[in-house]
């Protein structure tokens, strides 16, 4: 029983007002696993070339990921981004996309991978997703995520393999779009009539909302002083968000029990951005997300008081 | 004892993705006078030409408002202002803003406006938001909206009333271009560190944020279907906020009490873009907002259940 996450690893060159790093570890397993290796034992997959060093290696193995599944492609060289954030930090722009082994990515999945008890298909091509949810159909609870360029390219093959998965994660505009619906909350409501029981819609800097057929839910980011790369950041809210359900599999999958997992998923995100890349949150203890996510807690309640409002 | 506001009184010709009005009544003193009147008897301040017709002056009185104090100028226009909203309608254009009345507005207060207990000073050019300050000293909260205008072209006079106020409410590229930093939280820190005791940060589609000495609080926005029309929905939530620190007038101004003035914010701006301009707040009722607030007090509240991280 574990987490399995299928997903790129990479390496990025990245430059943000605060600074930059011309080569540092990415990918969205990378990042999912971080941060879904402090609620359960996670099971990284994804190709990587030969440039993929020990120092790579380590970091990925934090709190002891498996790295049985991560495919060594020999001759080849691991997925490379290139980008560069605004001064706001909310406009990225693209520099290199390097797909190299990942261009002819195959995921495939030991016995112990597939026997996973929560998956996450992070954002690669639909089919290859797809190939995925059926090699797992143990998995009692499976999320995934998806990006602008296969509901433009791949909308069938999108549709098709949401209809199978649990939870869907996508930011407001991807929902609308993937839709046709111009506010979140009906996006939301055409997926979940799909087939998902949960739809989280990533709000970046604004936090996320959660829909499920029990309501909405929704919190806002951890405020910083500095937000220093924003690299990374939906899915390290992934590997909470989906690691707290794992570490939870004594219990039934609820609409409350999604609602803490948002906020594991929140004061993770929240670490990852205040360094570059995994620096943040390859260190992150148990204790800081723990008071981060009291903190949140606090800052998200208000107190309901009767008050006669003139009519 | 009541609640002043200064701001403008207009027309709008809006057209969004769901429909058009060719004249609607709108301007902010309007929109905030409507929903802050469920908590106090409001009084609204600004000019209006002779074309401000009964309809106009019927929808402004809602709950009493008071309109002693609204100028009418013989043989002018009222302010007025078109615009069209994009697809998603986060994008809004001006087509066209015709000051009238407003470009030689000089408030001139009532005693009775005078002696307010809380007073907003909606987005008018910072020099007579200081003039009305001047007028208003005995009011126990003094909040206060602004632009991007102002930011660039009156800087200076914008800092100097800010100074003066309690609490200062803009969106987040407002905020951070006003302090020139790159995180909301950062700007509301230094503005707290100006005078104000609160900075509210609107969120737009995504909610707001509210900074003290005491700490951050957030709240999503009001999930909805259908958005009709956003114009307004700042004031509406200000004049909510605003609102309900007039109504709790025995009650100290704390963090807590204004986090739950947010919530009351939230609720209303939420009404206000279900239809075009005034005319959802117009007919709201009492139960209605207290159920929102309920909601919304829900779909933000998860329970702290202790769980053991790997570590």
């Amino acid at each position: 029983m574990s987490l399995t996450v299928v997903g790129s690893l990479a390496f990025d060159a990245v430059k943000t007002p605060s600074g930059e790093r011309e080569r540092m570890l990415g990918g969205a397993a990378t990042h999912f696993a971080l941060a879904a290796s402090f609620f359960d034992e996670v099971r990284a997959v994804g190709p990587v070339g030969d440039d993929f060093d020990d120092e790579a290696w380590a970091i990925l193995r934090t709190r002891g990921t498996i790295t049985d599944d991560v495919e060594h492609v020999r001759g080849g060289k691991t997925f490379f981004w290139k980008g560069v954030y605004g001064e706001d930090l909310n406009e990225r722009h693209t520099l290199a996309t390097d797909l190299n082994v990942f261009e002819r990515f195959e995921p495939k999945l030991s016995q112990a991978a597939r026997d996973c008890d929560v998956l996450f298909l992070a954002n690669i091509q639909p089919q290859l997703q797809a190939d995925v949810r059926r090699q797992c159909p143990r998995a009692r609870f499976v999320a995934m995520d998806s990006m602008n360029l296969w509901i433009d390219i791949a909308h069938g093959p999108l549709v098709e393999v949401i209809r199978q998965v649990d939870c869907l994660m996508l930011n407001d505009e991807e929902l609308m779009m993937l839709t046709e619906k111009r506010t979140t909350l009906a996006a939301a409501r055409e997926i979940l009539s799909w087939g998902p029981s949960a739809v989280v819609a990533k709000h970046g800097r604004f936090g996320a909302g959660l829909y499920t057929h029990e309501g909405s839910f929704a919190l806002p980011a951890y405020p910083l002083e500095q937000v220093v790369d924003p690299t990374g950041a939906g899915d390290s809210f992934a590997g909470g968000f989906v690691g707290y359900v794992a570490a939870n599999r004594d219990e039934e999958i609820t609409h409350e029990l999604l609602c803490r997992a948002m906020a594991y998923g929140t004061a993770i995100a929240s670490f990852n951005v205040e360094e570059f890349g995994t620096e943040r949150v390859a260190r992150l203890t148990a204790p800081e997300i723990s008071q981060r996510v009291e903190r949140l807690h606090r800052m998200t309640s208000f107190e309901l008081e009767p008050l006669a409002l003139r009519d």
